[in-house]
């Protein structure tokens, strides 16, 4: 039945795919239907309304792409931009770095601008490459709000700042795979032209939507965009958005039920408690790490990530054996490093569908197989400390107070 | 949708129902069937083979009775006892009184043997009836095995060891309600007469089978036994047995896939696997409890229940405030004090499919809990020596190792 | 996974258990919870209000008792009577059978009223023993609405009629397993005592619950009964109502939340709707026995089923082969003959949450079988009768006109 | 809950999404998990394995693709084909315009071989290209296995033996979506090149898995291939083949179980006994258009599609309400006319994991539409003539004989 039964249930603490809430598997616990009938446009008319919200945007057009986050990088990419065009990217860990792969797979003109793993996106690089920018070359900044692989978050309004200062018509791309929904993230206020997210992340829901979300000027500028897409193009969904069929291939039914039911219990929790829910996550989990005597491997305050954290390990311990220990034993499931990172940071996923008692169980396990593996944690001290602030930030559960 | 939500997990520890494992949910995911098609009967006969194995018996009968532990008693009752007939039936907390009220209500004569509250059955008091029972008067011994509401354990060998020891034809009635599956349990080897379990409990189904089992000395007292029984007569399941139909009236086809699949996966783990797993979970508890400086309400480590542990609490704490504080706050479900104990003690229930870090996150909420209605705690205190204890006590999961 | 493995759907056409909506099975798909918590019963509170609707009443008080029809039974039995009390009972059928050696069991004085089966209760017997009973002996009336093996509807309203007319006391007890929700109920304006049903019938749940539903004077009549009974007692239920934490014992909340479900979809198509959906169900089945050349089981019109159609097949035909073949070939699930009318019926279920089409490929599954069988059925002649009634009577989809 | 309620079963006869069985929906009601743990990867290497023999090859290397079959196409281009490639592609319906649409915005140079709507491809042409194709210049040869809106079978054994005469090394794609599962093909035997499917087709999954399977020269071709990609790029996924870790992004867990469950079905079934089955789907629902007077939209025979059934309405009709009427009063989806054949054709879908009793009542249902709109058709005639061909045709249920 499954490939790998252990007892009770997995701890998925990998930054996504993340918990599916008992309301979104219900929803989505059913048969096909008819995409064309009565009733899936109409849904698909209040999903595509409800589902700005959760990117603070009123003038986007959203998209509901059937596929990954590396599908809606495409599609934001090759809608907006021609080849040979130039862009601005930040290599700051593994995700940027396959987002820059795949511009210049798609022959941009990328200029890197790369950071230590564990710093964020160098933006006095951006102020310099924007102020030397006179003939307005750069087309487009492509950022990722939240580096996955290193638990490091961008600031978004500082990049807004910049290309307003220097007065830049280039396009704002940002990933937000990891930050929509968790994070706050302010489409319309920052000026983000392309925001996308996976639905396997802080929507918590599975894996098969890419959902992106473009601003007026993104739309106009896909006029002229001569990147080859079919696919990926937003024409063919603005054809039937007009129809009022919506789809221009077949969408997943359940997916659409799952969204339905997964913006549902965001908004039945209140957006702005869902991203306070977050911050209270990553300040427990910090606190925790600091009691272990580890470091993270975001290296200033600024930068630390409210969805994940990368845990840096001592030089004698293999990070993998930590995430391998825990699969095993606790049924637990930690994220890898990866690349640059590989085998010394493990790294916990603290983001979608979540609550407190969930990750307290999770850091207690860490402790033990930091413990077995050799590193001298007092065990139990993450956890006191991850409670001694939780127990002071009450969690905010509207419907139970 | 759902009549309260909150964010994340339902953190399930009470003592029952508990948390039902997904493979389980998904075989319960189905449309009814004819169980007169030749399906239902294949697999019936096949289930009723195997649970007799959670009992540890060979010579016994299992019914799978729709109802709940309270029907399974009645059930235990009527088919071997009349009306008048004398039992020994021991009175140590809120279950075992409710079913002396059972007996009492179905005209047996009771012969009431009551503990504190917090102590195990007195054996003492059997020994001395049966001693002085010459006559055999005494028709039959009621025993729960495990207490739920006060997470005491009973000795049931020593039971078995005194009726040798008298050469007494006593029937021995037992409530397993809250240990078959979870606790060492030996039907034959103890020689039970009647064992009894509900669904809900260590097998982590939903409610609604109440599963009995009768020795052959059992079957042979329902000949003669003249309590008033239609549904609950063992008799029209043996007519059915014989048909190879097996069913009376209408079973719950969904319950009866989802046995399937829980007996499957207590199979794959090893029933001895799962009960070494609740020896594990109660120790924890209990060293968690000793950590925060409070008692449990079982007053010997004879009788700890490796399924509930009983927590009391000071004086000038309503327990029943820590179990509110707990839902509302953390989505956690603990168990009440009941009757005698109500306002003294909450109860942490740890059986079924259930695992380590689950339980740690559930004594992190407790911690907090704890500290918020103002019980000097030290918080991590009660998770670090569970943690201690099991860091050392590596679970075993077959398919893992 | 399954035992038997079918392509497509199976069509279950038993009168019981019946199809669940896709509505229903994603409502049950849940987690254990503790029924002690706020939610649980904030919600049995709403549905005991909304249960009453389906039995038209708001005078009785509504018991959901974790067990099968047969319990339901049990209870409305035993919570209104003492042994000895004399009853009048109408045998008609295998299940009205069942019921009256329950009533035997129980050691009531059972007047047992035999008719052919096939015929309906024989209430000029009844008018009879009424004006002869100057002394008021008869302690009940107990009669099935919808005798499940024939497919014959008794006349509830004469009953009533008949007790005024006589000035009669005695209570009356009726099992509405397979008709309450699908044929025209009236608890208050009929005088219903007790009635009750199953949860896998009409409401298209699983098995698992017997909803017993109590007037004031069954309620009166409980204080004094002195049937032995425990499990079944209405009076712990009555003490937990005024607790307002509803349960005696543990109920199954995954079957709270189905009943939940299948009572808004009820509202949500509208009682009246859903009783002419069955009405039209049955009418159509009938039109196909009579194409078919085949006679109804029931012998005049007043008794028609339309829950249920038992077809009698010529003698060289055993109705078993047709069951047997519809299921094997099919996955098509017919009822069989039972007892007096075994092998000389096969019975169409036509209850519950089911629609035309799928009634339609039933016939035409039915056709098919008998012609495989021998008998010289014209192909198509059972659908089109069916079809020709249909289409001119519209089905009431309220949320798709 | 659902957006439009109606009782009863949606009897989904669109020529996808088909119904999904019950087994495949519990495998799929399940939480997300990590992709990187051990248990994913050694399923997908067994699901890789199985899926070829739906595709019948064991030289093809299979790409499970988060996308739909629009993607799945664009998959098969873009890594065969370079920008200026010359293409034969063949039009005979909307779904092979939209595949020759793409072909052309992906900057192929497309020799489009028209035939009209109802035939298939017109292969005499295609022998006429290749042979004066004497420098090779098609580089491909673009075909639908079946026209999913006209109902045309194409005859891939013809083009391959084609192309071997005139011993020409084009690459043969081919579509089919709704073919592979559920008509006979054989990937090896006719030298397919590249095929693919869609999951929410035979395989009776949900929309999600672009199913892609390419031959070794298929994956040559894709080493010089200069058409830009990167989300469906093979070579990302040969790249984490090799690494065991097969996955260059997130995978949809639940489509993966979902896989697993669709397949073990078929292979129980026998892949010899799905293809029987839907031959007799289709030939009894051309039975019933024959007998209803009307016409196929497949003009001969020879193209006959075993998994759509096109039919051509009179002209006084509008097909398009047949559609409508049938969802708003028998909850049963059918398929619209597409582009030039809308309001002409209406479409019975008949592939995927459906039985004869379903496809009955859906003509049953149809008939009743036709009377409603106008069209005189002998109610039943339809079902009498699928009845007398299926009742002579038993199906064969392995499990059940």
């Amino acid at each position: 039945m499954d490939y790998v039964y252990g007892p009770g249930k997995n701890h998925l603490f990998v930054p996504g795919p993340v918990n599916i809430p008992e309301p979104v598997l219900r929803a989505m616990n059913r048969n096909n239907e008819d995409y064309r009938s009565p009733a899936i446009p109409a849904m698909t008319k209040n999903l595509l309304e409800d589902v700005k919200k959760i990117f603070k945007t009123s003038a986007g057009t959203p998209f509901l792409i059937p596929t990954t986050g590396t599908g809606a990088w495409e599609s934001a990419l090759t809608n907006t931009l021609s080849p040979g065009d130039r862009t601005v990217s930040f290599l700051i860990g593994q995700f940027s770095l396959l987002w820059i792969d795949q511009q210049q797979r798609l022959n941009f003109n990328v200029d890197v601008v790369e950071s230590e793993w564990g710093q964020g996106a160098n933006l006095d690089i951006l102020a310099e490459k924007l102020a030397a920018d006179h003939s307005h070359t750069i087309k487009a900044i492509c950022i990722v709000h939240n580096e996955t692989a290193t638990g490091v978050t961008n600031n978004l309004a500082t990049v807004r700042k910049l290309l307003d200062h220097y007065r830049h018509p280039a396009l704002l791309l940002v990933d937000g795979v990891s930050s929509i929904c968790a994070l706050d993230f302010r489409m319309d206020e920052w000026g983000v032209d392309v925001a996308l997210t996976g639905s396997q992340k802080a929507l918590s829901l599975p894996t098969g939507l890419g959902i992106v979300c473009a601003s007026p000027k993104a739309l106009e500028a896909s006029k002229s965009a001569k990147s080859v897409r079919v696919f990926f193009d937003w024409n063919d969904y603005l054809k039937f958005y007009k129809l009022g069929t919506f789809w221009p291939y077949t969408p997943s039914i359940q997916l659409l039920y799952g969204l339905r039911a997964a913006l549902d219990l965001i908004f039945e929790e209140g957006l702005g408690n869902v991203i306070a829910r977050h911050t209270r996550m990553g300040k427990a989990t910090r606190l925790a790490v600091e009691a272990w005597g580890l470091k993270n491997c975001t290296q200033k305050e600024e930068w630390y990530s409210d969805t994940v954290t990368a845990v840096l390990v001592p030089p004698y311990i293999d990070s993998a054996e930590i995430v391998k220990r825990a699969w095993k034993r606790y049924n637990m499931s930690l994220g890898l490093g990866l690349n640059k990172v590989a085998g010394k940071v493990f790294r916990i996923g603290h983001l979608g569908n979540l609550n407190e008692l969930q990750l307290l169980g999770c850091l207690a396990g860490v402790e033990m197989i930091l413990k077995d593996v050799g590193y001298p944690v007092k065990l139990g001290s993450g956890v006191a400390a991850a409670c001694a602030y939780l127990q002071n930030n009450i969690p905010m559960i509207p419907s139970r107070i």
